[in-house]
């Protein structure tokens, strides 16, 4: 059900502000982490900026390798985002104690996750400052994927609830995406 | 009904990804775009990242005064959004052709916009080389205010459609923060 993002829409895949899962692996290590610090950057070449704490596993992992992904996922595992998010790689995998399975990305060393609905493979673009400063890492966009049952001819395209991508508030609730807003 | 909102919690506000309002003043100049990319960047003291194209007269006036508000409209609004995403504020007032009226804001000198739920009063951190390589901003937020009759008790507490936020996806179509997820 996965197609090929045209690399020009790719921001589309986060345009509207979902909760990511952020993936990362650097030679036998590999990690996961919930995030909603993200934004796309720029559109050609697309760019990703995200924000990732000193503490977490997954920024020396991304450090290491250059490399990570961001992955979309779908309401329907929610629960597992909550386990991304409040438990460290570092006690061991992650994606077994949240009960994610993985495919191999593309272009990157970072597994991609399914459940999700939207992949982007990323190559860090290191910026030492933002990094340091800010927890600020850029990446660009080098190949993305989505699930062409929600993402069909550039557009998300949500009918049933369980494939809705998700927004994080706090205290373990999410919004999922809701109905479409004609405005014009 | 806008209640100040503790600065620790302004995160909250922009946390679940929603399309804002970026306003900003400079002497007699005001203007108004409308922006998708944008994220929390820190929680105590608050800091935002956001991205202006270097065409963007908004980028002229936040440069030249060093401040800036995110407004988070509410879906009532959607139309004025588009009308503010689809033209230059070079050409006179963008306020006025939106239909969009203002009021002061507490610690900046940019205006805050009548029919938004929240805003953020920000500092512009001046970083050159992200501004220039990137177009990426970062600002301290140094007051922020909700209406109290979807924040409440520093969460996001949707009912009426009408007081939704919204989250951009492309060709004049919003998202509306859609039904909370428990996934405890």
């Amino acid at each position: 059900m996965r197609q090929p993002v045209d690399l020009k829409k790719a921001f589309r895949l986060i345009n509207h502000g979902p909760v990511t899962l952020i993936t990362s692996a650097h030679g036998d290590a590999r990690n996961i982490m919930a995030a909603s610090w993200t934004m796309p950057l720029d559109f050609d070449p697309p760019k990703v900026a995200l924000v990732i704490d000193k503490n977490a596993y997954t920024r020396e992992l991304i450090e290491a390798s250059g490399e990570f992904a961001l992955n979309i996922p779908a309401r329907a595992i929610a629960p597992a985002i909550l386990k991304a998010g409040g438990s460290s790689g570092r006690a061991g995998d992650k994606f077994a104690a949240c009960g994610l399975q993985t495919f191999a990305a593309e272009r990157v060393s970072a597994p991609l996750v399914e459940g999700c609905v939207a992949w982007l493979e990323c190559r860090l673009i290191p910026e030492p400052h933002n990094q340091e400063a800010y927890d600020l890492f850029i990446g660009e966009v080098v190949a993305a994927h989505a699930d062409k049952r929600v993402f069909i001819d550039g557009r998300w395209r949500f009918e049933e609830d369980k494939l809705r991508t998700l927004h994080y508030v706090a205290g373990g609730t999410f919004f999922q995406t809701g109905d479409e807003v004609e405005a014009d």
